[in-house]
């Protein structure tokens, strides 16, 4: 029985090392103990090939439960690297929802022929949920739901959970729905299991939260799990019920897109896959078209420093406090694209909250100027002399400002043109900050020094 | 019926309007076809005296549903606004981890107090929550489950099950525990109904996976998202059973740990409550330390420059690829932070494989370095000259070895020395990366130029 993560290192460890000394027969004993999502942590853990070499050692069912519990992309690899038969057999199992995850991850030529293996209810119920648009809650629910109507009894109702329970995707909240499937409400097996054999549904029912088919899923996601719902009615443009998708799917969406805004608010796209079983080269490709596009608007500074070049000639002293002035500048506006990125993925913040921001932004901007602009006078002072001190803390004053709000407003923007906020997120926001603060730093000398 | 957030933010327009206008009968009108969580969306995003204003507008019942359904920190603030006989109505009203989440949002001095108010049971299960530290998953559960035996029936166990339900913080997941209420698996609400009234738990009963009341609250959290679970039971170091926690809790602690990350890797503290209803002082307050500390850190730079002040005032030139190349050092150092920063989270890495990462990273860094010191070194040869060239690549090569292996090792030192490695995290970095850079930058000028 497996508690904390600690507790399961050293299998884990064991495993790797008899993989490192090509002790397959040891391995695979090592492995019979060990419950699954521990096992899918070794796998999480493992280079593709290893990968797939200890997938082959469990046993056919183990395998299949295994191979359930894996993150999509993993399940793509290894399916990947399987007969046509093996994945036959897996994808037949799987439920229509973690069909369409793993459909995602394949080359599209893939799904026809795999959707034709399949026996017809379940290909119609994968169909349907492929059916809706990417990143939309249709793909992510699952179409197998059991419905009540409003004029059943709770004992009718029972009877009906029970007949279908080992299809559903869940049983503890039903959708109530009328003769035209609209959903009016929802009913918790709490409540039946509380209430009279002979008391009706509608009497029991509880208002719906429900989501349209067509949402988008991180939305639908946050909303299930901010309310605590263990599951959430899907239905259509006409409120007909479609589907159902449940908490723990809405956790399995929200850990993917924060990965996602993590990585972007970092400079690199998002792997996908856990960081130790991703090749080197796959790190690197992550990376190098950031820094390379980066690189390239950070030419900007160099042009921007060209032009003052002369100013810098006469003045090496300015040239000091670049790093320490566009990095401050840097770092204001990061605080801010992050706080407001975050909000925006929260939902605290929408798109027309733009000018709320702006003036909350601006106001911060000018307050941490202030405080930061007179302590950079005064070190300067005492450590240079006042001219350069008012040039310092004139100069903090102004990038602060600027970089409070640009960094405020631009994740709105970003959202407002239907760009990730995460992506126009940091380090661009540094690129544009490091050149604006430079002009700024440089005309602030130019005026004050009067060079 | 709410749907997608879309649709509600008409009604909050209204209220905003109406409170805005000072017009509360109108206010209040328009909050009755409100539901909760809706209502909790609007005071999300007002400023607390006006969420104080809104929430006093709410008939009693209604006033405590939505109370329970806002965040700790709100619940904190209304909390200091009310007379002590509401909040002993209010608080009496809660579950015991939902009080456990408020009063750690109070001075520690009110807790007593509000103890005392409560009748004997109540006090008692709080004051067990409350036994455990902080950031433990003990303080986050629910001391109210239902258990059942391995030797009792179905039909016992639903009875059980009935007579208990109010109470219960879940009846999906039972968990099974022996004479010495040792947890020895559990079984799911969903196998009883399929099962027959007659058969035993222990028929029924599968592996279960267990938490440490003392383990840390977010790698819990994590374990029972990732493992899909709806429940966890939760044992006492002999692995008795002493609570359960559910997914909706795991859920609301996770997207806590997420905001905090996303703020510390921006250099910003955590808010702990929505943006637009955060005054502007607090968001100041917020950043300001972050700000100074990395200034002061920032002066290194200065410091470096000024000792090759000489080498600068003869080529002024080198002054003009300062920001580019820290830039670069700084983007690639947080490029890996992030990662592995996200992948620690995950729990996809542990402190122990240090070196691996190390490795890895520095292969990383090396790839890159290479990649843009050639992209470098034809740019600036084109542009400036081929000497020029030579040191801003090798320069770039360099700083993103260096920048890589730091950033990626940083976090797990962070881990190491049990500090939250948000905090070690890319401000700090872009700023101890710059420092570096430079001493690089200048000494390769130096070799390469023979100055």
């Amino acid at each position: 029985m497996e508690r904390t993560p600690a507790s399961d290192t050293g299998l884990i460890d064991t495993i790797e090392l008899k993989l490192s000394q090509r002790d397959l027969a040891a391995a695979s004993a090592a492995l019979v103990p060990m419950p699954d999502h521990q096992i899918v942590r070794v796998l999480d853990r493992l280079s593709p090939r290893q990968c797939a070499i200890v997938y082959r050692l469990l046993p056919k069912q183990r395998a299949l439960e295994v191979f359930e519990a894996l993150e999509p992309e993993l399940q793509g690899e290894l399916v990947r690297g399987l007969q046509d038969a093996e994945v036959a057999t897996l994808f037949a199992e799987m439920d229509p929802d973690d069909r369409v995850w793993l459909l995602d991850e394949l080359p599209a030529s893939v799904a026809p022929q795999l959707l034709r293996g399949l026996p017809a209810r379940e290909r119609e119920l994968t169909a349907a949920v492929l059916g809706y648009p990417q990143d939309s809650i249709g793909r992510r629910m699952s179409p197998e739901y059991i419905a009540t109507h409003p004029q059943l009894t709770v004992a009718e109702t029972m009877t009906r959970l029970r007949s279908r329970i080992d299809e559903a995707e869940t049983i503890y909240t039903l959708p109530v729905t009328d003769a035209a499937r609209t959903v009016i409400g929802v009913v918790s097996l709490r409540d039946l299991l509380t209430a009279d054999d002979a008391d009706t549904i509608d009497a029991l029912m509880n208002d719906a939260h429900t989501v349209v088919a067509d949402a988008d899923a991180e939305t639908a996601a946050r909303e299930c799990t901010d309310l605590g719902l263990l599951a959430v009615p899907v239905v259509d443009s006409e409120e007909r019920l479609v589907g159902i998708f449940t908490i723990d799917d809405a956790a399995r969406i929200l850990k993917r897109e924060e990965s996602e805004d993590a990585a972007r608010q970092g400079g690199v796209e998002p792997l996908g896959r856990p960081y130790l079983s991703t090749p080197v080269r796959k790190l690197v490709r992550s990376r190098i078209v950031w820094l390379f596009v980066l690189a390239i608007g950070a030419t900007l500074t160099v042009q921007v420093l060209s032009v003052f070049e002369a100013t810098l000639a006469q003045m090496t002293v300015l040239a000091l406090f670049v790093p320490l002035l566009i990095g401050t500048g840097g770092n204001t506006g990061n605080q801010a694209a992050t706080t407001v990125t975050r909000a925006l993925a929260l939902g605290e913040v929408r798109p027309r909250d733009l000018l709320k921001v702006l003036s909350r932004e601006l106001r911060v901007g000018v307050s941490l100027g202030v405080l930061l602009g007179l302590l950079g006078f005064v070190i300067t002072w005492v450590v240079f002399d006042w001219h350069i001190g008012l040039v310092i803390g004139c100069t903090l004053l102004a990038i602060c400002t600027v970089a409070a709000t640009i960094g405020g407003i631009m994740p709105i923007v970003a959202r407002m043109i239907k760009v990730d906020p995460a992506v126009f997120s940091n380090p661009f926001i540094t690129t544009f900050v490091d050149a604006t603060g430079l002009v700024i730093y440089f005309l602030v000398a130019k005026a004050i020094l009067g060079i």
